[in-house]
Parts: structure tokens; sequence; C-alpha cells
């Protein structure tokens, strides 16, 4: 397969109800939210502090900093985020908003071309002095990002030159020269910025920049310990006791060089955003070693570190991976920012190869664990998304920490909100993929893409009512006949998929997941693909102890679950009964455009059990009633209340 | 029933196979090791500086006091696990060492009777100025148990003058006068001490000091908010966040009053120690509102929040009760300590009012966690017993963090190989009780134990092979016909039973668990009692979600649990078939002399299910082949080194 490349977001156009319904909460909702946040006015969340310390770093406040030493970052992707709803439609105040923000954070760079409030007002001397701990390479990676989406999204270039002038003074400091430094970033982010960068300006020195982070990794003498010993040995995270991050460095994916790396481990957002980096220059470079190592990478942890969800991370100690086939339901930590740190290096991947199963990964990710980041309401969120939930539980045994029953309205840490915006911005990018002779098209969103081949100008329409109907239409318009080819995929939870082109039925052999379509296209062709939805029951790897002999179940991309509110309390003592007497119904109240699995089930029939002794000798298993049971998409959980939530429940 | 008194040791003697073995370890490697270990000359194990603590205390050596605030009481359980042995059987050079130690100890004491080596040497004007935190109470209590256990093993009252001394100078230091400290520890232990001081010395003021003690408890103003702000909030532990353990009231059961707790809460060994004292003084006080709340809490703890193991305390944090029915197996913390506590806790129960309950329970933390806390070598301790151990997943998931898949040398907080020492020791005090003309027989331990009744002399001999053998045979001697009950507890496990009175079956209708003999013993009287041992499935209540569907196994008081050494790894794949096909082995090597338990159950039938993916649509659930299981007891568990324990298994 040959390497693709995205299209320009100006030339997709999202019509899609589900998804426009999502993007209008971003913008009507989210990002002035979001907005209020960074600039402290809203009165029941912890204070962000984060344009105040812009103000504090251009000398244009008087005052201390605060929040997080990656602060700045919240900033950075408001303004990506932005960057991405105004390639959706124009919005002069928004943009005016951005420009006065972009203009506060040129101010705010140092001469050098250095730019980091944290370390700008609070430790000017520290800088570059703890790469391990003090996230400098990742807020500059968020800057960077965000320089470039405001630049594809407007054409304007004053953030793109801060970021240039930010990567350049970067690449002074950093490289392989003797007065230069060995280092790189312990929270990974900046290696995919500067492929960004490097995309959009064609200046190779980005290129190599970032194949010099990603090829010095992890490398010996261990630059961690160097640069800890000629500070004096300071550490500035010392939750798990003193310079644990220094010296646990498979936490940040630094144990050893990435290209020896076979095993998806430490904390997961910087894993995938790492990766997502690696990727690109893979693609990018055409390197053989980085290409095995993101294979043998993504193989371990979507086969063997993955929820249902697409969720990653099972711990919260660390927010970190564990070990293979350790998936802990109840204490899952599953950060939202890591399901879309997973879309990232999934969309990588599929630039460097098209391959179904990518796709199939980035899709399972959005559907389900990075929509139930959010509420409905848009204004409420969860940085962590487990998959079994007792409120009873969680509030007296602390394994259950981390773990909220409801979202909630903002965090100190507040790196998912922001994250879970630019995604939403973002999405076309997510939608296709093209390469010089084929559109492929990854996510069935509603969207019209236009494209020039050769010299002659294609539109291709798709419509539908995904991820609730099973059929998409695929319409081509273009002024004169052209040859091209349209690859569509198939998603490996869809058993029979059919595709009628102009009224005949298409063979449906895929290669790698996709059926390509290759002809001559003239105005108004068209192909119905119909991809059908059957509730399928899903079970896991019988090495997965949590989940063996129970199933969770899956309707197109949404994986479902089941709610307090619909099935009571004790969801444990609910089990599905065999068969596939499945109910689709429409969801109502907060729940109204939804659709819900209805399916034959049984409960335990003990209406005394408070009575019952705590254990029973060679008693009968408890009796079992007939119920119905009502299953919703995971993504809309906890919007209604408090109560318990399951995603796998036992078979009958 | 009546209230009913405990036996003088020196009047039981230990017959029995299984416990003389475990004493003989005790005697020949566990107190002499721990010897060794409180004097610091385990080579590989961490120093306890204990002794020498003392001698800092006692001006007779020079430098800093070294070890946990609580660290005199390892040597207070020492000398009194010594004291107990020392009843079993002389031994003049193990109670010259006692007798030295306590010579140290009565240096270390203060002219005014105050007595704690870490205040002492570190912090002599700290005395009495943060209860909460600092074990001063706790660690009196355990060294006034050693001075009476000590008194009543040698009549030598040389500890019991120094405990006294103590106890008075406590005495005057608290109480509900205008220049006394209006306080109660942080730590509950002298006030099961105090009751016990009470019943040797026979002095009021005791008695009176635990009722203070007891009553002043969780009242308000809040004693620990009092004393944190007159010591200008100072605080000692900080592992949870500033003064944690101030704020934090129902960590200790100092949230409320005694009389109005009705739930288990908070640090499981202080519940059970507290407990303690409150249900011996309601045994002797006769209060009504203490014997109310012990039965609540007693209730609650044995039937909503113990293990089947008799472990309690279901969290690592804290050390801590979580909530009713929430019994995670894997994550477990029941320390060994807090079954010693329990069975304390059970003990006061049965001499407040005769009940099998509190004996089945007290067997069951005997049989199951106490005997696990300890390696078959008396060598190595688990602090920690819980009831499911994934190797593979512990290392990497910071959930299990406190969980070990072997048993540790030694302990930093050493409190629990002493603990189950003085246990061991002290084991004749839980097999019997009596009232004036009752007997109890509440454990079926070999041992003879000789009773006065009136003027007459009377020997009562049980023998047996508990807990591997049916079959218990009671023999009455006396020298002359002597009128007297015996009453023979019916364990709770046994379905049916029997009883044969020199050659003739008895009628076993049981009054509150025990079977009563009332009759004019003579010479030779005979009971032979048959308790069937079969295996029995036990099941949980349903509403404790991580044991539904499944069962474990117990045989007598004994649960079992698989292991991989004999079932392979993945034993979550395992499933008990149905039926009563089990086969009782015989255990080889290490397990020797224990009887185990083959049964047919089932295996999951991959070979490769490192190949299979993740999460596989609509397929059948995995095949499964016939298997032979191996249970062992679990007080056995992991002596043949690491791997998989379970105890609770699926049913086919």
């Amino acid at each position: 397969m040959g390497k693709t490349s995205e299209i320009d977001l100006h030339h997709i156009k999202l019509t899609d109800s589900f998804w426009l319904d999502y993007q209008r909460l971003v913008r009507d909702v989210v990002l002035p939210y979001q907005w209020e946040a960074l600039n402290d006015r809203i009165a029941d969340a912890e204070p962000s502090h984060a344009i105040e310390n812009f103000r504090l770093a251009a000398g244009c406040s008087q005052g201390e900093f605060y929040g997080m030493v990656f602060q700045d970052s919240d900033v950075a992707k408001w303004l990506e985020a932005v960057a991405w709803m105004l390639c959706q439609q124009p919005d002069p105040q928004l943009e005016h908003t951005a420009d006065e923000t972009i203009e506060l954070i040129a101010a705010a760079q140092q001469p050098d071309g250095y730019l980091n409030t944290y370390f700008t007002v609070k430790a000017p001397k520290q800088r570059w002095t703890n790469l391990a701990e003090c996230h400098e390479l990742y807020c500059a990676g968020h800057m960077i990002e965000a320089g470039v989406a405001y630049y594809r999204a407007t054409g304007k270039t004053r953030l793109l030159e801060v970021v240039c002038a930010l990567a350049d003074h970067i690449d002074e400091v950093f490289g392989p020269g003797p007065q230069q430094l060995h280092g790189y970033p312990g929270h990974p982010e900046i290696e995919l910025a500067l492929m960004e960068l490097y995309d959009v300006t064609d200046r190779q020195r980005y290129l190599s920049l970032a194949r010099y982070f990603v090829e010095q990794r992890g490398t010996e003498p261990h630059f961690y310990d160097l640069e800890y010993e000629h500070r004096g040995r300071t550490s500035y995270w010392q939750n798990y006791g003193a310079a644990w991050m220094v010296k646990d460095k498979s936490y940040s994916q630094a144990h050893k060089p990435i290209a020896l790396q076979t095993t998806a481990v430490g904390h997961a957002v910087r894993f995938v955003y790492l990766l997502a980096g690696v990727a690109h220059l893979a693609c990018i470079s055409g390197d053989e070693d980085m290409r095995r190592a993101c294979h043998c990478l993504w193989d371990d942890m979507t086969q063997r570190q993955m929820y249902i969800t697409g969720g990653i991370g099972a711990q919260s100690h660390g927010e970190a991976f564990t070990s293979d086939y350790d998936l802990p339901n109840d204490t899952a930590y599953t950060e939202s920012c890591a399901s879309i740190g997973l879309m990232m290096f999934a969309r990588r991947m599929l630039q460097m190869e098209t391959d179904g199963q990518y796709a199939d990964v980035m899709e399972r990710a959005l559907y389900n664990t990075v929509l139930a980041g959010m509420a409905l309401d848009g204004k409420h969120f969860f940085y962590v998304n487990p998959l079994e939930v007792h409120p009873g539980a969680i509030k007296c045994n602390h394994i259950f920490d981390h773990i909220k029953p409801v979202r909630q309205q903002w965090f100190g840490c507040a790196c998912c909100p922001p994250n879970i915006a630019r995604l939403l911005g973002s999405l076309g990018n997510y939608i296709y993929t093209r390469s010089e002779e084929t559109l492929f098209v990854n996510l069935y969103i509603g969207s019209e893409v236009t494209l020039l081949v050769g010299e002659h100008s294609l539109t291709v329409c798709q419509t539908g009512n995904y991820p609730w109907d099973d059929t998409v239409n695929i319409t081509v318009t273009c002024p004169s006949a052209t040859s091209f080819t349209l690859a569509l995929r198939l998603p490996g939870w869809c058993p029979e998929p059919q595709a009628i082109l102009n009224g005949e039925p298409v063979d449906m052999t895929p290669r790698r997941g996709y059926v390509y379509f290759t002809r001559t296209w003239s105005e108004g062709d068209n192909i119905q693909l119909i991809l059908p939805m059957p509730v399928r029951r899903v079970r896991s790897n019988p090495l997965v102890r949590q989940n063996l002999g129970k199933v969770a179940l899956q309707r197109g991309p949404l994986v479902y679950c089941l709610e307090q509110a619909d099935n009571g309390d004790n969801l444990h003592q609910l089990s599905l009964s065999a068969g596939n007497n499945f109910r689709l119904l429409a969801g109502e109240g907060v729940l109204a455009g939804k659709t819900l699995i209805q399916a034959p089930g049984e409960g335990v029939s003990v209406t005394d059990a408070l009575q019952q002794p705590l254990y029973d000798y060679d008693g009968e298993p408890p009796r079992r009633r007939q119920c119905s049971l009502l299953f919703i998409p995971y993504f809309c959980w906890a919007n209604r209340g408090e109560g318990e939530m399951r995603v796998w429940i036992a078979e009958t």
C-alpha cells in the first residue's frame, strides 16, 4: 500500500447530523465555556490561570505563576480547537478573540524564541534543565500544533511564525553537537508537532529535529540521569517518591531505544503521542526499524491492552498500561486523552499504510471513550472512563479514588476537555486519506469532500445516519469523466457489507479492510453501501480474566452498557439470555435520537438478600427470574445522575 | 446464657498434633528468629532496633531512637508470646532471656511510671500530646498484656508491677477531672489490656479507666481536634494528606460514641481490638448499650464485610473496611493482625454469651487467615492475605502494590509476625470457656483440661485429628462422681453432627450452637463426637458482586484454594463441575500431612489464545475441556514458590 496524506479541512464540509450536533456543542458551549475557564471566570470550578500566566510572561500583568507546569498547553489546545472550528464555519468574533490570544502569546515569547510561561515567570534560570519531568517540550509541541492548525484554518501566519521561531530555538538547543543538549521530552508531543510543522513549512530542520528526538530517546548514558545529576538531584514530581519520573524510565517510554521496544508500557497518553510522531516520521522517512516498532507496539496495545471501548491505560497509578490481558473494568483509568492520542496514532498508521484495522480502532475509540469523555450537555467531562461503576463501593474503597460516577465541570489538570474539543473540531482529518489516485473513506461521517484529480475537480458526497442506520450513500460529482479510485472501509464489526454501484451489486472482496472502486467516474455516480448493524455479542480473549464468561453488546461501532437508571441496582446480578432476541428502541428524554437495545435476560430472584447469610453451604445457586434488559450506548452513560453502570455482563 | 470466663492456661495441656507442630515452630523457630530480629541480627531483613530503643530509654546505650512510633509493641508481643509458651513447657533459658528483657523494660520506665521509648528518647516533651496519631496508649496496652501474661505464666510479678505503675500513671493523666486529659487512644488496645489487668489484679481503677476510654471515645468537642489545636496543628502521619488521622475520625472508630456506631468502619485492627475491649467491659459491667453495640457491629462485620477466610479489611488504603458486600478478592488487604484481633473479639463475645456463631468465626479466622499469615517453615510471613493472586498482574498494576505473591522474612512494620506467635502461644485460651457449672468446648483441639467443680477435680481430655478427621473423643476423668455440664460446640459448617455417650447415641438438638451434656460424670465417661466433614460448596450472598456465579470449597473449618503449582496458570479459566464427586488426597512434600481435594472441573480449551484476537464477534463461548482440579487448604498456599492462587472459582 502506498503512503497517503490528508485533505485540507477547507475541502471537507461536514453534513452529518450526529457530528454537526457535537460540533455545534463545541462551538456554542465547549469553546466559550473553556474560554471562560481559561480566564478563571467559572464560579464553581478550580481556577485555571492559564491566560493570566501568559500575561505575566508578556509583562502586562504582575503576580505569580499558578497552575500545572504544563498549564500553557490548555491555551494551545483551545486555540487549536478554535482553528479547526474556523475551518468549518467563519466566526469573526471567535477569530478576533483567538487573534488577541495569539498576540498575547507572541508577547510572551522571549527574544530568542523561547516560549513557556512557567519557566519565564517562575524559574527562568531552570530552562531546559528538567526535560524528564517538566513538560517544556510538551507545551512547545502543543503550541506548534496550534500554530499549524491556525495557519491551515485561517491562512494567517502570526502564530506559525511564533512557533517556527520556537522550533528554531529548540533546534539550536537540542541536537548532537557538543554545545547542544542531547535530550528529549519526558512527555512526548513535540515529535508529532514537528512533523506537522514540517508538513506545512517543508523545512528539513523540523524533520531532522523530530528524528533526533525519536532516535535519541532511551539511549545510554541516559539523558534523564545526566540532567538529574547536573541539576543537583532536584525533582519536580514527588507523588510516587523522589524523582520517580527520572528513575522509572519506562513510564515515559525512555527505558530503551524505541526501535527495540515491543510492549506498550508506561503513561498511556505519552505512549500514543510518541507513537503518533514515530509513525508520521516512519511514513515520511521510510525508516524500516521505526515502522517495525510501530507495528509491534500497535499490535501489543490493541491486541492485548485495549478495552473494548477503545480505552487504554488500565491503571490510575501513572495513568499507565499494566500488562498483557490485564483489563480490570471497575478500576480502569482509560483517560479520555489517551483515546484521543490513540486516534492520532491510528490516523498516522493509516497514512503509512492503508489497513482497516487502524480505522477500526480509531472508530472504536472515537464512538466510545472519546465521546463518553464529554456529557451530552457539552459542559461536563470525564477524565477517567471505567467500564463498570458501583457508586456505593467507590465512595468507600480507595482503589476507586480516580473514578467519578458523574462527569465534572472542569479539572485542575484540565488536559481532557480542550483535547476533546480539538479532536471534535478536527474530525474531518480522520474521515479521509488520499493518495495520488485514491480517496480512502475511513469513517462514515456525512460530508462532502472536493478533490483535484489531475486537473479535474471531483466531489464525493457521503450521506447517511451513521452510527444508527446501516446505509451510507456516496455520490460522485464531477464536471467531466475522471479516472480515480474510491476505497471504502469495510468495518471489522460488520458481518456482511454490501454495495450497489449505480443500481448494480458489486463484488465486496476487500483488500486489507477496504473495497476498491476503480473506474472512470461520471456525474452522479452513486454507491449505496450497506453496513448491516446487527447487535453483536462480543467476547474477550479467554486470557482476560476479568471478562471470561461475560459478553458485551456492540451495534455498529457503538459499545453498549447497562445503567441502573433503566435496570435497577445490583447490575452484577443480571445476565444476558442466549439467542439474538434483540429489539431496538428509540431513546427518550436526554437519550432522544439514540438507539437503545432491549434484550431478554435474567436477574437473581432474591428479595431479602439483606437477611440472608453472607456465606451459604451446599445451597443451590440463587434462583433466577426472567427480565428485560435495556442497554444504552456507552458514550451516553452518566447523563441521568449517579448510578451503577456495566459493559461486560454474564451470559446465562 | 450466663457469663463465662477462661481457664488458667496451666490447667490446659495441648496434646494436638496439628497445633503442637505449630507451637513447636513458635518455640524452636519463630521466637528465636524474632528475638534475633528484635536485636537486629538478621542479615537480610529490615532492622528492628526495638531492644536497642529500650537500652537507649534505660540510659544504658547512646544513640537515636529508630523505628516506628509503636516499635515497643513488638517487644511486648514477643514477651507475651514467650509467656504463653512457658505455660506449655518450662524453658529456663528462654525465661532467663525474658527476665533480662523485663529488667531492661523496668529500667526504661520513668520514675512516674511512664514507659515508651519513642517519647522518652526522642520527644520527651511531647508525651500525651498526640493521642490520635502516636500509639502511646497502644504500646502501653501491649506492655500491659505482656505483664499480665508473664504473671499468669510464671507467677513472677516484676513486669506486672511495671505495668501496674504504668497503668496507674495513665489513670492519673486521663480521666474526667479538670487537670486530666479527656482523651483516649487513636489506636485502641489499652481497653482490652486494662480489662485483662483488672481480671488479674481485681483493682477497680483499671476497670473504670477502661470504661472511661470507651465511653469518652467519639464525644464532642472532639478530643482529636482539641489536642491538634493545642499542639499547634502538627501531624505525625502525612501519607494520606496532612493530619488525615486527626480529620478522618472514622478511621479510628472515633467518629461518634461507640454506643451509636452500627457499621464496621476504618482500620480493621483498631476496630476489632477496640471491640474486644468493649465486649469484655460489657461482659463484666453488664452495660446494655455496650452489649447492643457489640452485637450490631459484630453482625455488620461478619455478615456483610468478612471474607470466607475470616479476613477483614477489604482495602489497603488505611488497612480498612470498605462497605457492605464489597469483598474484592485480588485487592483484599485482610491483614493477619486483623484476623487475630477478630479472634480476640470473638473470644470476648463468647465469654459474654455462649453462641456458636462466635466460635464459628473464631475458628474460620484461625484455620484460614491467621495460619496463612505464617509459612509452613515458621520463618516467612504475610502481612496481607488476598484470596486471589496473579503474579504477572501484581508486578505491573499498582492496585496490587500491597500484595506479595510469597511470604516475606520480616517487616519494617513488624506487627504481624509476633502477633501470630502470641496467638499460637495462647491458643489454649480460645479452646474452652467455663461458667460455674459448665465447661464449653469451643474449638476441637486435642488437649487435657483440669477443673475444680466445687471441691471435685475433673479432667476433660479431647483427642482426635482435627481439622482433618471427623471424630473427636472426649473422655472425663474424675476421682468421684461429679455433677457438671459439658457443652460441645456444633460447628456451623457441619451438616449432621452425632454424638455417642458411653456407646449410646445422644439427642443432638443444639441451643445456640452448643449441645449440652448435663449429668453426674463418672471416671472414664466418654463422648464420641462425630463431625462429618464432607467437602462443601460455599456460595456468597448474591449482593457480593465479586463472587456471584462462583463457589469456594470448604471441608471442616478449612477453606480451600487452587494453586498454579497443581493446576497450571490461568486459574480463572477453571470451573468446578456440578455434583459432589470429591476425592480426598494426602498431600506430599511440603504439604505432607495435609488433606487435599481433587474434583472434576473444566478448563478452557484454547491452545493458541495468544494468537486469538482480543475481541471476538458472535463466536461461541470458548470450548471447555474436562480436567481434574486439585485444591489445597488456603492456609498452605504460597509454600511452593510464586504462582497464581484463587479461592472462588466459577461453577460449570
